[in-house]
């Protein structure tokens, strides 16, 4: 079983990425598992606006990832207490998604499983999970319970991640958890999976 | 294996409710399944604001049927652009199970799952299921993918579901679909289910 | 000129709110602009589900004291990262708003502005102030730029506003810069107001 | 006094975008007010990710044209029920403009207003008006009441707007209603403008 984690980071190369920090701890998580597990920094990809699988740009490569994947974790910071805009461009270049079947008639996402990881300055962490659990939802994955984790020090613009060890416990055990049960419900789902969408 | 629908309607007896009738669908089709649907019609129930199980009102009456199902489905017009005040509330008192585990430690809404049925005279649905789905998500119920239904005419405040046909099969078949999901999860969890949060 | 704060904490008299500790701050800079600033508690008055100016419950006694001012803050704490139901229910009643309008054909809240305060245990504060926001200019209110300030100290639940002085000093110097911002806003609209709706 | 409309669609040029044809009215509506108003087509321009002012990127041009503007309008369709990328990435540029002020110490966007023109295929234009306004509201931009317009015709992914004439009349009288309270706050700012934040 493989794990696509898609880190949307807004920090270039080589500057560490808060938000890998925490990813990192359930990436080891899901590996501890058993699972296979990608971890693609976005930033690095050049990925144009739309909805299509498109062509003249590195999203396919992605794509390709995130077919091979069971588990997908979108991973991002907050700004604005939103997304970044490239977490916002992978689920949009998701949309294309909707549309595509297995030979059964089921959606792509069908029997795949989503999962959350925030980290940000200030509060906006839950804001964040809803939009992208709703968004992964639409597509028809499968959001199990409590598959998120976050880190933020609010109220107001605070340290990053990696500049403060406040609560860093709360947020591994939380991003532990979170993997626990994305691996579980994704096995759940292999075994006893979705069937074909209602005629 | 049992449903609870909580149809969260302003709508008071014996009028019918616009959301009663595509409940009905859904309920229709988890039975078809095998499945027992209780539908509570919350409106007719005294249940006080708080994050308790709660005494002096009628909120243990609902909470008890609430943990005989493995599956609950949210069920709401939208006001506004939101959830009714009646879908909060069930909400708010349901806050209290996130601190209660069963005998292996694992959050009381683990092994469950949840969905969502919108209806409103205007667009909204898609907020309403964002803010839904994520509370669940946050108690610790698994929400499948396309777990939802939902219904309205935009733009501008238009007809209700029961004064027109408009696109009634497309939500109804999305209703079908976000029953077969729920059931498919909800016994994929009964087979293989989530473990206890990590330490 | 006349302030409305709307505390919609769920905690009942005599126990302090944590909301209202920050709403004092508010409300203490609005009355240092000459501004009469009146606080409901809105838990200590019945408000039933629904969406008519009502009658048979407490409703229209807030509602007389809305019509009277110009400024309008809702108040809340966060459960599960959302306003409270209480605060669900007032703007739910505040719906039967949208259709009222003056004698030139204005809606209600037309030249009125509209505030937000948050306390909470955790993340969540910016959803709020989203779902807050976007309702009121629904209705018609003018959301002044930062109009707002909350509190909370995430990441994970944590400990009330009253339980720590963390950061206070920011959440009371935005708590000020809201009133401020608010009070100027609704004096531009008195001097310059805007028409009735297009034909 | 002058506006800027960012029309954020993922359309390329010279294909029509829908959201365009909603924005003509509103620009239409503003202009008959006396306001100059520009209207970019994002996605013309390599606006890269980031919350900075930039270099080596096109935003710079655009960041100039809204520095001029006293009113800016974020026209965008929906996509999963959410924003365009583009207007998520456009936001998120602004995000560097919290912390710009002008000689008396106020933030950028204080007395300048903003509002939203949505255009979908389905549910979800209240989400994006949503999200749109609680950003805007945080860097400092006021939201006159009903300052927003949209189209949709749910529910079901359905038709674009250019290809179907249901409601138009009633998003465009919204949006002309919206370029008057846009139009009438901006100048009743400009005569009452808001002070510096509190210290």
């Amino acid at each position: 079983m493989r794990a696509l984690i898609l880190n949307c980071t807004l920090t270039a190369r080589p500057e560490q990425s808060n938000t890998e920090a925490l990813v990192d701890v359930v990436a080891a998580a899901m590996r501890q598992e058993g699972i296979d597990v990608d971890v693609v920094h976005v930033a690095d990809n050049d990925v144009k606006p739309g909805v299509s699988d498109g062509e003249g740009d590195e999203w396919p490569a992605v794509l390709a990832l995130l077919r091979n994947a069971e588990i997908l974790v979108i991973a991002t910071p907050t700004w604005r207490s939103q997304p970044s805009s490239i977490a916002e461009r992978v689920l949009e270049r998701m949309d294309a998604l909707i549309a595509e079947t297995d030979e059964q008639g089921r959606p792509f996402a069908y029997n795949r499983v989503g999962g959350i990881v925030v980290t940000g300055h200030e509060d906006g962490a839950h804001y964040v999970i809803a939009e992208v659990a709703r968004s992964l939802i639409d597509i028809g994955y499968t959001v199990p319970g409590q598959a998120w984790t976050y880190w933020n020090m609010g109220p107001r613009p605070g340290p990053s991640y990696l500049e403060t060890d406040h609560e860093h416990d709360w947020s591994e055990r939380t991003g532990r958890t979170a993997a626990a049960n994305l691996v579980a419900v994704a096995r759940a789902l292999a075994e006893g999976p979705m069937p074909a969408p209602a005629e």
